[in-house]
């Protein structure tokens, strides 16, 4: 461990969730206070802002804004959906990142992402150091699919979760409403973890929730659909809310979208381009039953929905962008902050934040728990209530102006060459 | 104008809103008050719970569930889509509701809900006239499509006109995040009147709205719609955020979704079954382009959002509740509560409270002005942001228990004979 003398960089990457700024502003604000570090750098949509030399200086920011990013959702610097080569096969990128930390002096790296990115700092980390340029590299979660491995739960998940419970609570009053049947299939982000759409249970625990969650950690048998669905309406006054993953697949893990006649189109990283199951559900129990039918797709709104974060969430990821550069200026690097659930004296919830060797971070899934998932696949435990309640608590929002937020607006003083 | 003493009875019909419990509390807590009404009922699923003697004793209620219906989405009663057949032609159901007024002595009777349900209550009050039962008839204006005739706007429509431009800023800021094509179109609920659509220029006004906005108040053109898009394109970095009413149609009347291959299911209404026309609309970009599009539609959300109510939107509706009980025990009959627009001495923005002939209300739809629709048909001029913003300011939610909102639980103690 080296006392470093340098700049700092941070950027963004992966899907955006409704607080991946507030990290933003806990980098900034506390690499801006280090005396180590002698710039504080914001790259333009993640690594290609690295790659490509497009980056601004945090250091001509207002105050103001930079604690306005708290309550600003999706990537304020812009973020990337960027594969790095395996550098065996092709380290032309990583050459370029270590020729760039050389010129701008950047001596701390700070990566913020899910999963995805993970993959990338760790890449970059073990580049750099092996390339003998001293930088220390941490990585600041974030993920709304609350996946990531050796942590208690990610940045962005409880915020998107209160969205999640709420937005089902208003829906399921306003489908009941008539007095006709009525089945709702919401279809809510994840594609190989269910705690987004495990989330639907928090309604459920006031009494206003979903009679039917499937979570992508089972196996869906569309025929066990349709006939979960009749059970309910047979027992429920012809009413039914089910929810349901983006990501549930069948048991040779075909996506049910595909399953159902939807093209599968790819992303970068191969994944397959998701969204429309709910709907296409909604269809099926409409032409199976002739009830009036709707699917509702939360999409982007359940991980851009800022002004219904949790607070407990905001100001966790703003200590997540701090621990990292109090870390990264003790010297620690290839590590991934992650947060560890305690109890105060009082016994009540409370976060302590811990350090994850980057490795361990990259490219593994933490699915739920197959045991929480009861009812023959089709609902949460309340093992999953007790989890996720505590992080759903409290309101934190941007200050309104004419009644409409007021988001961070950032300068973006290009500090590279660019 | 006869000094009535007798019961009241209060119904909801048609679509719910956020705020349509609203009016229910002013109705309840002023009807309770008044000494010429002696019993105060809820009819459960409009006026199907009165043809079916199925209503609620609302005296049985706390006072503390019925101020929490302020804050509570979707119709706490239940809501009908029940269409009245022509008295002349048949007059059962109105034989009926006379018969059961007269077993419960209902001497007041309010209606709430949107164009059909003004047409429903027209009928009824007509009709009752003409039995000679003397019951005062008082139509509670709600609908957030905002086309009620004589009232400056409707209970309901700015909570959906806040949601619409908060939730389009967030949506802005995700969908612009990569350093990619993106085009994003988001549908938004309005048949033939663009008042919602038309909200989404108040995000537009933040900076962050936008692009494009199409009503159903201009025939649309695909073509023209792809032409805009790309010169939006060309002119921005590739992205575009478009927002579309779902009722927009082409110069034959016909609607854009049928164009582009849906069926079009009907209600009881004759009201085509509409929705989809976003995510169409972006397939079709999607496959013009070969940009990554997305089709967002803010679906039941929208209208059942309570947790971003605008709080003049709330005090208003509970108001118009109450004036509705008011007129009715100062003999008025057959009449709307109507919002007249005034200033208070300071120049600020202040709504009055009127009444409208209900023959006048009933079925005559109010849409955007032509003149406010600019840019050849593609975007809103600012003489709707200064109607539309003072509507929208101001927040009124529920009390959050465990992070999660408390909406008001009835007990629901059946008064009818069902």
């Amino acid at each position: 461990m080296k006392n470093l003398v340098g700049a700092a960089m941070f950027a963004q990457s992966g899907g955006p969730t409704s607080v991946i700024n507030a990290s933003a502003a806990g980098v900034f604000i506390e690499a801006l206070k280090q005396e180590k570090i002698t710039a504080v750098y914001g790259a333009a949509h993640g690594i290609r802002g690295v790659l490509e030399e497009d980056f601004y200086d945090i250091s001509k920011e207002d105050m103001e804004e930079l604690l306005l990013l708290k309550n600003t959702p999706s990537s304020a610097l812009g973020s990337v959906r960027y594969k790095l080569k395996d550098a065996k096969k092709d380290d032309t990128d990583y050459k370029r990142i270590v020729e760039v930390f050389k010129k701008y002096n950047i001596r701390y790296f700070f990566y913020n992402g899910g999963n995805d990115s993970m993959d990338t700092c760790n890449k970059i980390s073990k580049y750099i150091k092996k390339s003998g340029w001293d930088c220390n590299v941490i990585g600041v979660p974030k993920t709304i699919d609350n996946d990531l491995f050796g942590t208690d739960h990610c940045p962005g998940f409880a915020s998107a979760a209160k969205y999640i419970a709420t937005t089902i609570m208003e829906v399921n009053l306003d489908a009941k409403v008539y007095d006709t049947p009525m089945v709702c299939v919401i279809e809510v982000m994840g594609r190989n973890a269910g705690w987004l759409a495990a989330s639907a249970v928090l309604a459920g625990h006031k009494g206003l929730g979903a009679d039917l969650i499937y979570l992508p950690e089972i196996p869906f048998s569309v025929e066990k659909f349709v006939s979960d669905v009749k059970g309910v309406c047979a027992r429920n006054n012809n009413k039914c809310i089910a929810v349901v993953s983006e990501g549930i697949h069948d048991a040779s893990g075909k996506l049910i979208c595909e399953v159902l006649g939807e093209t599968g189109a790819r992303d970068s990283f191969g994944h397959a381009q998701l969204g429309g199951v709910g709907a296409q559900l909604a269809n099926l129990i409409k032409n199976e039953t002739g009830y009036k039918t709707r699917g509702v797709e939360l999409s982007l709104m359940q991980r851009c929905g800022a002004h219904l974060a949790s607070k407990t969430d905001v100001e966790e990821t703003f200590r997540a962008g701090r621990e990292a550069v109090k870390a990264a200026c003790r010297g620690t690097t290839d590590k991934m902050v992650v947060y560890k659930r305690d109890v105060d004296k009082n016994g009540n919830y409370k976060c302590k934040y811990s350090l994850v060797n980057l490795k361990l971070a990259a490219n593994t899934e933490k699915t739920v728990p197959l045991d929480w998932i009861i009812n023959d696949g089709t609902y949460i435990s309340n093992e999953f209530v007790d989890y996720a309640l505590p992080l759903i608590q409290g309101e934190s929002k941007a200050p309104l102006v004419d009644g409409l937020p007021r988001f961070a607006k950032l300068k973006k003083v290009q500090a590279g060459k660019k």
